[in-house]
C-alpha cells in the first residue's frame, strides 16, 4: 500500500514560463519549481494549467532535463503525459519514468468524444504495456469540463484490476464532491491516491480518506495550502480551509492560467510571466488592475518569490 | 481568385490502415489513396476520420513522405495539420508545403474550451507567420461537435483580411447548413473556398456558390459523390443527391471510423483494414453483418477496390 508523505499531499500543475517569443524558459521555470518545493509543494509539472497541451513533446522532454539539472529530484515530479496519439504518450512517460518521476498524471485521449470504457481502457492499457516498467506510477486524470471525455468508476475498477502495481491514484478535477467521495470510497482503502483537483476539496478529501489536491492556485499560495494538508486534523482546520476557498475564488474570477501568471509577474515583480501562448490571451490592465486590487484586499503575497 | 477543377470539389478523410501491432501502414494506405484519385477524389489525409489525431507527428510526416514516393501527387493532398501545440503544427504544416500539396486543413487547438477569438486569431497568425510561405494555402477546419472549438464568421473574416494569400478555405462539418451557407454568402466571393463536411450538403454547397464537400463517406462511395460534383447542373441531380444521402445514412447508423474501415475491410476483402486505434473500437460481429446487410440491401459495392 503506498501512503503520501505529508510533502506529497499538495501538488501544483507549475505555471510554464515563455520568453517574448514564446519559447520556453527552462531557468524561470526551475526558479518557480524550487520556490514551490520550498513552500512544500510537489510538481505536477505538465498539467492543465501548465499549458501542457501547448507544447510539443520535446519541448515536455527538455523542461524535465532542465528541472533534473537543476537538481530538483525525480520523486518531487508528477509530469502530465497524456496525449491523443499513443506514440507521443509513451514518449513522454519513458522520458518522465527514465527520470525517476514520482508518477505521471495522464489524460485520456481528448479528441474523439463520446468514447466507450472498451476504447480508454485499451488505450491506457497499451500504454502501460508499451512502457512496461514496474515503477511507472499511473495517475488517471479526470477533468470533464476541459478533456470531456470522462474516466468511469467501472473504468478505474478494471484498470486497477489488471495494473495492479501501475495504477497509482486519480486526480478528479470534475469540481464534483459526489464523484470524488465515491472514488475515494471504493478504491482508497486498496492504497489507490485520490487527489481533489482543487484546494476547495481539500479538508473534504482528507476527512474521507483520500490523498490530497492537486491545484492550479498551488502555484501562487503554496505555503497555506500545504500548510492545511499538514495541520488537517489540528485545531481550527475548517476556518483555514475557509481562507484558501477564498483566496480561490478571487482567481476564479479570472480566466485561471493568465490570472495565475499575472499574479507571478505582479508579486514576484518579473514582467515575462504575463505570457502565455495561444488560444489563451493575458490579462488586459484592467484586468490585472482588477486581480491586484482583489488580493491585496486579502493581504495576499507570494514571500520568497523572486527573492 | 482560386476556382477548385472539378476534380478538387470531392476530397475524403482517408482513412489510415493498422498493422496488427497498431503502426500505419504505408501500402495499403497508398494503394487506398491511388483507388480514391481514380474515382476523382482529392485526399484529405490526417482528418477526423484518418485518427489524424491518434498518429504522432512523426508517423504522419512518414505517410505524406510514403504517398510522395508512391507517385502521389501534393495537388491531391490535403493533410490536416492543426494540433493543439503551435510547434507541432507548424512543423507538420511545413512539411506538407514541402511537398507542395495543394493545401493543409487546419484544425483550431481543440484542448482549452470557450477561448475567445483573439486567442484562435493569434494561433492561427501565428502559424501562418511561422511558416511564412506564400505557397501555403490554409483551409480552416470547422467541426464543433468533435473540436467543441468553433470558428466564428468574425474570426474568418479578421484572417482573411490579414493573410488574403495564405488562407484559402474552410471545411464546416457543423452539420448546421445555416451556417455553412453563411460562411458561402460572407466569403465565398472572394475566392474563399467552402467545402460542406458531409455529401449531405453538396448539392446545396455547389448550388450556393461552395466549393464542394470533404466528406468521411468518400471513402467508401468515392464515385458516386464525384459524379454528382461533375454533373450538379445536369437532369437528375437532386436524385443522385438523394441516393448519396441514403447511403450515407447507413454509415451514420454506426460509430463512423470503424464502420468505414469495416465497409473497406469487407467489400475490399482485406482483414487487416478492420483495425483502428484505442480509444476506438472496431466493429464487433453483429454490428459488422449488420452494416453488411444494410449496405447489399443498397446494392453497395467498391468497384476496383483491392484490384
Amino acid at each position: 500500500m503506498i501512503q503520501p508523505t505529508h510533502a506529497g499531499r499538495v501538488w501544483s500543475p507549475v505555471i510554464t514560463p515563455f520568453n517574448d517569443d514564446l519559447s520556453p524558459d527552462p531557468q524561470r521555470f526551475a526558479a518557480h519549481c524550487r520556490w514551490l518545493l520550498d513552500n512544500d509543494v510537489g510538481l505536477a509539472i505538465f498539467g492543465t494549467n501548465s499549458e501542457a497541451n501547448s507544447l510539443t513533446v520535446s519541448e515536455k522532454c527538455e523542461l524535465i532535463d532542465a528541472l533534473a539539472e537543476a537538481g530538483v529530484p525525480g520523486e518531487r515530479m508528477m509530469p502530465g503525459t497524456g496525449k491523443c496519439a499513443i506514440g507521443d504518450t509513451v514518449a513522454l512517460t519513458r522520458h518522465a519514468v527514465g527520470h525517476g518521476c514520482a508518477g505521471v498524471l495522464m489524460l485520456p485521449p481528448f479528441y474523439y468524444k463520446g468514447v466507450s470504457d472498451e476504447g480508454l481502457y485499451r488505450y491506457f492499457a497499451e500504454v502501460i504495456e508499451r512502457v512496461a516498467d514496474r515503477s511507472l506510477k499511473v495517475y488517471l486524470y479526470h477533468i470533464p469540463p476541459v478533456s470531456q471525455v470522462p474516466l468511469t468508476l467501472a473504468l478505474i475498477e478494471r484498470l486497477l484490476k489488471a495494473y495492479p502495481d501501475n495504477v497509482a491514484g486519480i486526480k478528479d478535477s470534475s469540481g464534483d464532491w459526489r464523484n470524488t467521495e465515491a472514488v475515494i470510497r471504493e478504491f482508497s482503502a486498496e492504497g489507490f491516491q485520490v487527489y481533489a483537483g482543487s484546494e476547495h476539496f481539500l479538508l473534504d478529501t482528507l476527512r474521507a480518506g483520500g490523498a490530497g489536491c492537486i491545484s492550479a492556485t498551488a502555484n501562487v499560495n503554496p505555503g497555506p495550502i500545504a500548510e492545511l494538508a499538514r495541520t488537517w486534523q489540528e485545531h481550527g482546520a475548517d476556518e483555514r480551509q475557509a481562507a484558501l476557498s477564498r483566496l480561490r475564488h478571487v482567481f476564479e474570477g479570472y480566466p485561471m492560467i493568465p490570472a495565475l501568471k499575472a499574479a507571478t509577474a505582479l508579486y514576484g515583480r518579473d514582467e515575462p510571466w504575463f505570457h502565455v501562448r495561444p488560444p489563451l490571451v493575458e490579462l488586459d490592465d484592467a484586468q490585472r488592475q482588477g486581480l491586484k486590487a482583489a488580493l491585496d484586499e486579502q493581504g495576499f503575497s507570494m514571500p520568497g518569490l523572486g527573492a
